[in-house]
């Protein structure tokens, strides 16, 4: 008899998801069949729930920050981890959540897999109407392709602290693999969200010197302190110009040299790049959807400044490796930033908190 | 009895300039007194001409581009090239147009002395009000502070090739420095002045593939032609769309790897933007004054395309020996990018010729 | 009835190659049945030739430099070239030597897949016992596995000058790409062979200044002259000492900027070294087999120097873009490097001519 | 009457420093005359006093590493740090100790300042036999040059501390600039003394994933996992293969992906090179005197390994403000290397000390 598994499939937009049974599939060569340990809501899936992103397939299984043990692997050849690890049943690990092509013009000559016009990525682009169904993280099982980097886990570590490492800690690796702080740099991150976490992390662990950060809570700004920010800048309490004027303290009136926005709002990168010195850095990470335009003017703000105004989308494996790394080397910071843990029937109310804003990160627990 | 030396100056704005008598001064300890050659007409001394650059003192010898013969040196002690040969009597040298302090933040840390705030340039920001007077190329003579840099040039070399070098040249120069495209890239220079023909130089002797100009006059695409680029597209001939179409073609649908502004509209701007690939660079330089705006929509222009758009400001030493290696492989070339040779006492017909935009470029004979 | 075609064969080291027939193959989903226009004859195919190549199986087709047009193509895909455009039988193509893994820490992590250890190689590392037999380039006809990069090449173009794309010229572009010359930099290329005329090649559409050319034979520096090299030392004319002079003279007294050894020798190396500026970069391509040691002395050769010594192993399929960019750009200097066009059934002479070393570059045309 | 200062002054080789008085000179325009608080002995101090640099000028005062208070300010102009404050008396500042010449081709086309021939450098290539003298660290005061860089230290941190970030550590930062590791990097670090420690914080704190230290001393490896070293390989106690094991069982068998060399022997060299990844990179910065050669493979070791060997020779004003951050992180720490502090009428015995390696850092504190 063939066994079952369930996942909550989202099979229209804003209703509740629902809990279905697939059939348990066989992995073919190559593929790996796991069991999910911790699965994240992304700040994505919400806007797929609610029908905003022109991508989503319907019925679909969300999902794509995933972590779990080998249930099964397809075939007979060794199957190895990026790492060049054997993968074994029962192993703890990670996947990256995009496959791309491999052969076009963005994946060999220029080396940017993640704008592969071919990219594939789990719980985003891949319905669940046809066999083997199991392709998002929203389920008690997955079923990965031959052609999936994957990443081993030490099995003492927390998996909700190492999810996140495939979407918004993957993209924030992005960015500072375009273009890195140099040593002693003062950072502003715009945002104290998951991604503005991982900024903080990222520039604290990439030799910045003073962090900055801005938000709206303070709850959330004092996370930003126990991963590595010097300062913390309440916009709900601080005007404008007194965040300028205390950043302009801080740098000797030039301005930031590295800043990130990770806000996803056009006011916040008018505000972050006349906050960014001569020369500086301006990274744009925070918007997955249409929010509106900025008008820089052509002279003061790009000419004149020397600005380097860096978009960042998505991510490839290798950052997918960065901010692995960068969890594992302090783990415990990074279970707090779980705010939420829910069990995966709860994955409806997941995606409304995360569209409240109350949670940092929600994670479905198996 | 002292000797004179004579200089057109510019006493009020709007005005023709006037020829002066200025008595001859003898170095101090390191400075060079230099009997002027060539020296450039810039686009830019006629937005000081006309009132616009706030740096503008009064009255002031204009002129930031020049070449000449060393009329006297100041003191014992040898005086050297940025090359490290020794400077004497009768060479022929180019200097670099800048002074920056090189004891501050961006000259020292950020190695990016163009942005130094305490940066004087020759015929810019300095008046000829006070003794010794001479601190602009639109004169027979020019005084060269101690810590200005010299570049040794070649006997045999047409002066009127070189004195670009030290302006648009080295301008365009810092852009190339600060992002460089890479070997086989579509690239996309936007006006076919003086910047757009250096930018098509660079591009072409740093590895670029396919070189693509859009500019408003043919003569001056068939120079950029001579220049090295491969598609001319008339933008008084050719609609946006009819050019994005030719872009695309050639690019298999992606958009060009790298683009340069060098036209001064926001329209270009916006315009280069959309044709530049996912991933890809846009440098802009061509704005030495406040011309407007451009908008861009945060999510597709800058996030999803993962674009890098890079600023660029003047320029430093670094530059001008790159620009000055450029026009030395193609002296040819470059002569006939000098579309007029005027004495200098006909100063003021230069302005206006530039202004007309009639010109390429513009050099004041001695 | 089975198809044949023919292919020249290794049975044994040193023996004679021996013309053998093959059943013509039908491509499985993905692959590619090419018929061979030209196959370059490599310095390398010499050494497995006499048995010095530990990879190398027997028996085998060797050549792993190949351009043709395409017989079969199999599947209902549509097959893409790295560029996108769509292949079809008939296209000329030029197609990557190497195919890597795609998955392990150099080709994910690293970005570096030529040094992925699970490297294929056309003619290198797969014999012919098995079917389907055709995996090298002294044949009629190849059969290209699912995962090889595929370039476009127009249609006018002497295969002969492309084919060198595939393996020197991917090797140089390769040292290229990982320390490029600085615009103006004076270059030293060492060894007048194909690997050095294209690093000649390289280094002047790179923004080189001054090139520098050492050699022992008068006809190939003199092609390197053609390929853009300024300055040409017969190391069998001048000594040592006299290269050395000749080289501090250019650059006044430093060293050169950027140097490539394309000579294969020790001594290449330990004089290349000395000639290098302080804070220069030394680059080492011309070993594909030991061929013995050099001694460094810490503190004056590589400390004191601030020397950048860079080793350049292979090359992946951004490499082969970027040498066939160069060729592209410059076909009939190219064509001027095959100094002998031979038959298929001529190929042991080929190899014999290559041992000589009379011969720059030899193709086998259909 | 003049007031008299004292130093410390080497004037013979082999020989006990001398206390000598010293008039305290009045700073001319734009020097700076500083009351010195802590002063580094450096390993390369006991090289000049054992004769074996052959700069050293005789008689002179030893010590290039300080940090002190602002006695006087010279001239009226307003003096600036790098960070463009205001210098007054009494602040804490630190200096950097050469002083390069700001217009040959190292400093201004390569931005190399590090390399500049021109380069003096306070406690070595100057003597103390001529007015002012005092151009030494091991002093009561300490003459700067106008063209010294400042750097503003906060008033309650240890100055013993900090420093060491004008010599070991401004070099270590030098060869982090050059090559930094990627996150996530495995770092291997041969040598615990002063050199190897600031390696160990500069990967710590530039995103390495484990680090990996070799020495002799327990004692001083332990200081090493207090900087941030994960895996302590003592090789007294472990074999060349076990030190080799240990490292290839923590890479999957692949090597370090990036190495510093800071134990000053060519057979850490040549083990060092043995045990970094192909493709990784091996920075040579422990030599400062002549102490015998490495023999490479070209093919292995090189070419095969495409390895990136970097020497590293001293370091500038921005390496000097990245030391200085990084210590002002963790001023803790930093103290903690400090295993002597003298006075300065013990500088002798601090050189002794030093000699013998019974020492990690030695400050002769005011």
């Amino acid at each position: 008899m063939t066994k079952l598994t369930e996942a909550m499939v989202m099979a229209e937009f804003n209703r509740p998801l629902e809990l279905r049974e697939f059939p348990l599939p066989t992995p073919c060569e190559g593929e790996v069949l796991v069991k999910i340990t911790a699965a994240g809501v992304c700040g994505s899936d919400v806007h797929m729930w609610r029908g905003n992103d022109p991508r989503t397939p319907l019925p679909v299984i969300l999902g794509h920050e995933g972590v779990g043990r080998v249930a099964a692997l397809g075939g007979q050849s060794k199957k190895l981890s990026v790492y060049g690890r054997e993968v074994k049943e029962g192993d703890l690990v990670l996947w990256h959540r995009g496959i791309s092509c491999g052969r076009c013009y963005f994946c060999l000559i220029k080396k940017e897999p993640a704008l592969c016009p071919n990219r594939l990525v789990y719980g985003i682009n891949r319905g669940c109407l046809e066999s083997p169904h199991l392709k998002g993280c929203y389920s008690r099982h997955i079923l990965l392709d031959e052609t999936t980097v994957l990443y081993h886990v030490d099995d003492d570590v927390d998996p909700a602290a190492v999810v996140s490492a495939t979407c918004s800690g993957s993209t924030v690796a992005h960015a500072f693999d375009l273009v890195s702080p140099q040593m002693g740099d003062t950072v502003l991150i715009q945002g104290p969200g998951p991604l503005g976490l991982f900024a903080v992390a990222f520039a604290r662990s990439l030799g910045a010197g003073k962090i900055v950060v801005t938000g709206g809570t303070d709850a959330r700004l004092e996370l930003c302190k126990e991963f590595g920010a010097d300062v913390l800048l309440n916009r709900k309490k601080l005007g404008r110009e007194e965040r300028a004027d205390a950043i302009m303290e801080l740098t000797d009136g030039r301005g930031v040299d590295y800043a990130v926005e990770a806000a996803g709002t056009p006011d916040a990168v008018e505000e972050g790049i006349s906050l960014v010195r001569r020369g500086g850095a301006y990274l744009s990470v925070g918007f997955g959807e249409p929010r509106g335009s900025v008008s820089l003017d052509c002279f003061r703000d790009i000419v004149l400044k020397n600005l380097h105004l860096q978009g960042v989308w998505v991510s490839d494996a290798r950052h997918t490796h960065m901010a692995l790394q960068l969890i594992m080397n302090r783990v415990d910071l990074f279970s707090k930033m779980v705010s939420h843990r829910l069990s995966l029937r709860d994955a409806t109310r997941g995606l409304e908190l995360m569209e409240q804003k109350d949670a940092v990160k929600i994670v479905l627990m198996a």
